[in-house]
């Protein structure tokens, strides 16, 4: 029986703010990706995040970016090696730290934003934060962008990786995301998209906006929880997966 | 033989800004007490700090404070009982992933500033910031003020603790220290320390200003390093107790 | 005729959190007390909130609170007078800064949270946070507490006031607000807070829950706006006074 | 009689932590750079520093950065047109209120580290810079890099400007400064960037490494005070100056 995950980032409140419905989505997902501290989330919205996908049977990762709560981790800044690999050690540690406060342990790790965004585009950065990753805990899952650079960089390095490839994201031809800011770049219909993650995961290859079939592993897919409609996919293409047999489960 | 640890806070040191000498206090101390990045210190800081103290064999401890860099950690917070968990939580953590990029284990804890201050004032406190410890990681040895409510707590937890007294500060006939403020409170000369200290140890008792002995298990010493005159003083007390045939060591 | 302002907190979000429905609110009240980026909002927040009050023609307020994001400003903070002053100049200015971006002079000053309570509390801190509001633009005017410390240091100090009564919150005896944790202590009724305030208003007094009555000067009425049925009770305080005759007006 | 003034950056201290001699310093320039807060600086480093230019008639300057503290604002950050507007707008006016506490008014600005740059490399990023700070006080001085974009940006805003160059930095024919990596980019013997100084100020002239003249107004000399080297360096730069009967002075 084919099988995959369906993984989601949360935690991504802050002191009073609440940003997702993450106990909706936490019925949906096997996998959450948790903001560590730096762009969003705080020791607080960590434990009480993880208690609440400990209790459902999710897996927990770390999910860390910039230093840079103002704008989310979406602002490309320009670090050392030094300083980029300590970055994401410090986060990977703290949400260790917070997962045991759930009575837990981290599994998992995903960058983010335009950490991710940043490694993607340079393989050397990718490097860097992997090897801290794996520095500090040689167990965890590094969760990469199928057919990247961070997936290159996960397997140098002889880790265990999860391949993720986006529930509502169209493809480029070289297998990068269609930028957000092009037309049809983001799908909205839960149905097309549902149906669409079916058919790459039976063929194992992505599937771009031009038709073209990019071979891969599929490990994981991505969704988002941060509106209603959001929500809303998710469980469809939840659904739309099981009623074509094939599994959503956490991997291991 | 009599044995004692010798044990500071340092990693204090904060982006482009620099305090203490670090560099030469490990050459004398053989516990290192780091800050966590909340009050002082950030990942590049922690790492380099925790490296220079892994080899020279000086024991890494974690130095968690209240998030108040402009304060240094030392103005009065007051969270509650989750609050206050969760964040010790993620700076032990943290402190974790840290020291794992220096390739060594966080071996201790100890309470920072006016974190420690209210734990002392207040056990309740003092329990749920230990508590949160051993979650993140049973095995960590608490450095706890001698006779206070911080070694109660680590004993009713069941925990390892170190008991410390301080080589620069008089104490009160209840075993607390004389506030800074008043005269006296602070010890200036090196070899008045120096003899002081190695006084309570073999009486295995704190000695207060009034000259009355107050029993109590004595592990470790805390001396200071941010100033030259603080690293003369390090190094004098510790030659004093050699000289005395005091083994100074760290910890197990 | 009898008039009234009406004012509210708000600015509230930060970076990508949203918090209230400050444009909403904008068409109800007529001064806005804008957070000034230390517990909530940030430049961005605090010009496109200035824009919008300013094209509605209610009066900009610096809304400083304790640098504390995650804590919201809730959480007291011990610090030293210089620090206080400087912390609420400091923030004061940043306000001045950011109206004049949106094209518009800032007029009053209301403390937030745990500033404000412990400026309630003790006196001295509230002439010392006043004296720099003073020191920054004489000419600010300071929204005080109707009856409290607030108001007597505001009078002491020879600044324009105005005084404040709270459409929503129950008041003790001796023109304190009734502590949240109490039964009572927040009104619901959107209907019974209109009349309560057009009362207060022609009495010139406010009235307690035991029905005393403690006469003041009232020149605004604090709304809140973070939830849609705080936003209808604005609206129906506003009506209720209209209906009966006060106008509502921003202060000068 | 020509006459030249000299600047530098100071209150770059924060909380605990000591950065320069602005006490030094303070002796020998005629205007301070004052960094604001979000990459150096707090409102009480900000308070007392601008005391002590001003009891000193040392012209007082904002020096805004990227709210980037551990990196000092040096790390690149990409903001967006409107962002970049309001970061700067923010410490314009939080200077403005720091320099009242002080009893003195805020007469000029100078960007710091990355933003100023970036500022440099991208003329648009300059003209909103600018422009913002001048919607905040259009009487403002603008110190910009002498035949750079900052210059050309703040002539086309019809701003009041005074043009810099460095004492201590080597140049390029383009009237760009030689990398701090490249060899002979910093100057380290006073006497040579003294008379070296004295020779551009009367050919009215930037003389690059290759001897060439590029021909620029010159209003002031940028100096530094991180070191004592670097005080001794602005002590001679001032002495040579004098010597050579430069008036150094304040600009208007």
């Amino acid at each position: 029986m084919m099988r995959v995950d369906l993984n989601s980032d949360m935690g991504e409140s802050f002191g009073p703010w609440v940003m997702g419905d993450d106990n909706a989505l936490l019925d949906i997902v096997t996998s959450a990706n948790i903001a560590c501290g730096f762009h969003a989330g705080d020791p607080d919205v960590m434990a009480r995040t993880m208690s609440l996908a400990h209790a459902r049977g999710v897996g927990i990762g770390a999910h860390p970016g910039f230093a840079d709560l103002q704008g989310f981790g979406r602002r490309r800044i320009r670090l050392g090696a030094e300083e980029l690999g300590n970055m994401v050690a410090y986060q990977v540690g703290a949400a260790i730290g917070m997962a045991r406060m759930a009575g837990v342990e981290l599994r998992h790790l995903k960058l983010h934003g335009a950490l991710s965004n940043m490694a993607t585009d340079e393989p050397e950065l990718a490097r860097i934060c992997y090897d801290a990753v794996l520095k500090v805990d040689p167990s965890l899952v590094l969760v990469v962008l199928a057919g990247t650079a961070l997936e290159a960089a996960a397997r140098d390095l002889g880790a265990a990786y999860a391949s993720e490839i986006f529930a509502d994201r169209a493809y480029n031809d070289d297998a990068s995301l269609v930028d957000r800011g092009q037309p049809g770049a983001v799908l909205h219909d839960p149905d097309e998209a549902g149906k669409r993650m079916v058919e790459m995961i039976r063929e194992g290859a992505i599937i771009t906006g031009s038709g073209k079939r990019i071979p891969c592993r599929i490990d994981t897919i991505c969704v988002h929880g941060d509106s209603a409609q959001a929500v809303a996919m998710a469980a469809t293409v939840k659904k739309t997966l099981t009623d074509a047999g094939i599994e959503v489960k956490r991997f291991d």
